[in-house]
């Protein structure tokens, strides 16, 4: 993440990779206040044994594209929201990265950094199927949760 | 792809898949107008050996959503321009994914369409040692390919 | 609607309904959480006798596209302010569906809530007169209503 | 109509009737240089017997909620692109009704104005089994069209 | 005002009104919810004596072109946010209107409220020295105010 | 205006002060080219007689708020579109004018010039009996056009 | 700054100016509430020995460019969020200034006032080697607190 | 510039810059494509004697960001217009920097770059009195130029 600021969004990336079992290592570094210690880390990441990268940054968000310029991993990015223009800036300044360095993007901010973990498990999946049958079994269990809360609801209302 | 006035953009990522030697099936399936095929679609991709599906399509752009209901494989998303509002509506209702369901989304049109494939070469490398080797060379390309822009465009140009 | 979260906007519907007396059930499901029960919900709504179908959802929010997609019934959507980016994701994600799969949108939350249930009440009432006389009726009474906020106003005002 | 300049858009609207085999009537009419006309056409429109009411208009698009006021028959509207703010004039100022005065909204320019063609078929077949039936097989038509395009399209790749 | 919910901001307009002493009247009145009486009331503003009718409304804010539809007297709009669109949807469905009938626009909410008073009393001072000549004093005042302004805020800093 | 390429777009206002019959001169001066200029122009308008100023000028469009800053007489904004981004520079930067300083804004481009001087007019009847018939006539010439245009339209179109 | 109420964001600038040791003075003045004083005090600034002028401002934000007209030193401009449009408005009104005069613009609100202050020093520091040290240590200081950060965050979780 | 598809836009920073007599230097580098190359062209800037660096780039344009990174000259950006974002991304991804890292944003396009060459002027002229005397000079040959643009225009017109 590009600062520690970012701590409360990301740390739900953090949640669900420990409850998909996914070990992880958590940096902060900067695309611009600390651009060599990133270009260093991100250089280096394959060789290390990384097998995928999420960013996570608000503003003129860089880091992702930063990072994705280094590495042939995939990149997978959080927009967070940290200043006024509600989002747009992490958003536009990370979606729309020119041919050639691909950046993977999620949703703003908490769903984002969830749904992050999610994908970054679903690339792992691909090679690993064990872990393919913990996000089968997710899916189910979201499903069965959304029926759960129906029923909740419903009792709540009598129609006339 | 949603419809098959998406291909000037989409047939990007076929390029090149084909240029990274990535085998791949053409789909033209609609989130509304052929809902029970792309769901069964979707459903099926997994079994039948798919490992990552790039969908693309414009509007209020449901499709790469909906495949990502239905499978547990990466979905790449590239927002297309068919409408007025410039693409915001495809890019909105493409990366706002609810928390559970991730879609990892590119740039709008052509850039994206590219990045998409180039995306799925990436993931598929993590387990593949020699398209990683491909995609360092492409990266090395790259780089080689915007010196020799460079000095095009030096030579151009004469300080006073 | 998509989530329990949806349903302090959306009991505005439903209040809606019970003041003009019309039958209705309450539904949680959702386009990407749940797509089975969703599409089994619309594939059936018509033959279980549904009139018409109001959703509200947030975010990318493909519910009612989904919705619509698998019956001939008319949709309404409302959309749900659910992320940073202030309902613009929700709007354009329902709004802008392709050609053949119309869906009818109100405004974002609360008085488009209000508003779904009194279009249901307007779409039933072009074959049920009894309905129409209540809706004649609310109307009288918003322009009585108007009237009398305007006098309580004056009333706080003098001109020099 | 708010203007005849509309009219290529809404002649979308007009063919789709004529699909349908729905009788309609065409009108221009402006909330703001034919006021009275417009108000008198919206108030009388239930006692001459029609059941819907659609409006295309552009910019700052007050015809839609000006005719929703008079009538107790559900409006659809369609925002049409008449100005270089890209339609959001037109889509804001005609889906932001206030709670009371609903006014249904499709996309906007043509998707928007075959959609409301079709949505008024889908209102009118609520107590019309012949049209549910014609509407039933126009869902089933567009698949099958989905399922030619691909078919199409596919004949042009071959995967490597 | 569209509705009473808009009294805090447009209170802003009858005090200034009140500073430059000039007469006016208070009204309530819905371009949606009462049609006949905003109607009513906008074709008989200029033969009751009315000389500048100001308009404040708020999401698809159609009041300020329904009263300009109706009448030859200058109409000054000011959008109030009573959305989650940020007062965009006020702007934009006032500010957008055809050719033929001007609405004059003022900034959204409160200093809106109170520029819309100040330029009814230049429209008025267009023919009355007097308030031409209050206006004047009103302008030198505000500029000593920034002065008296500036010499507090440089008290609190001193160059090192 | 702010420049001789806001012709174009200001020439309208000019065509229709002159089927009014209003008296105008036309003048181009730039807030950032000419600042001086600008200031005096705007500082002596109303001691040259002038009764309303319509300022036409696009991008960061300081020239209605520069001009109003320096006179007391109503100042008529219209937003030119000049730059890629559609006009909401021109208009954000001409309608957020901050309490104390109005200004009157029109839409952007053909339409609001055309209603910058319907507007002026609008102005200068509230103390001219004889231009206040030329509205009033005016008005009914817009209602009687639509009429035809909707007989035109009519004849085009059987319904079945 | 053009009014008090920038204050709490423009101290950032001053609270930086201070840290960097640049000597600097403070005032309050409006492009549109004291004209003259603006143009006086930009037109002498040069003369006066000035060498970088910082303005911060909101809304329709002409003051940047207002000073920018009347200079030919190197202005700094802040968009301050003063109104519910989000800093957008001060944003556009503040970029998108003609060929000709330009204006360097930072970040909206807190982290651009910082910015306009380091940006001053980096302009001046082309020709002050003392000062140019300084910004170099400045630059390895971010470096190192965020590997402070990082240290701080990475102590937090433990990778399964 | 990021590519030199930026050219026909950057030129006319190269043509200014040769209108003032400045040196200078063009080189193509990418924040993505050509990572190592622009580290290196950033981080030795300073050393090399350049006293300014102008940055054009589009899209997700992380370019100006990473080289201000490495450098304490003053950078100026230009947000090109390569997406159909319409600048909108170009221009939120360079102005909203974090504290810390300040990168002085131009108008989108031409004008911007055009304005570059002129605010590196700028920014020299600090310390070079006849730089200054030529922007000065610039400074009335532009008022100048409005003047006889205005003369033009005004014998196209006359008042009734």
């Amino acid at each position: 993440m590009g600062s520690d600021t970012d701590l409360p969004v990301m740390s739900e990336a953090v949640k669900t990779l420990q409850e998909f079992g996914i070990p992880f290592e958590v940096e902060v570094t900067s695309a611009h206040r600390s651009p060599q210690r990133t270009h260093e880390y991100a250089h280096t990441a394959a060789e290390r044994g990384l097998k995928v990268i999420i960013v996570g940054a608000g503003g003129a968000s860089h880091l992702a594209g930063v990072v994705a310029a280094e590495t042939i991993l995939p990149v997978i990015a959080v927009p967070v929201v940290t200043t006024p223009l509600g989002g747009l800036d992490a958003l536009y300044s990370t979606v729309q990265m020119p041919g050639g360095i691909p950046v993977g993007v999620m949703a703003v901010d908490k769903p984002g950094a969830r749904n992050a973990a999610i994908y970054a498990a679903e690339i792992l999946a691909t090679a690993d199927g064990a872990l393919a049958e913990r996000l089968r079994r997710h899916k189910e269990e979201l499903a069965r949760s959304v029926e759960e809360k129906s029923a909740r609801v419903k009792q709540q209302f009598e129609s006339p």
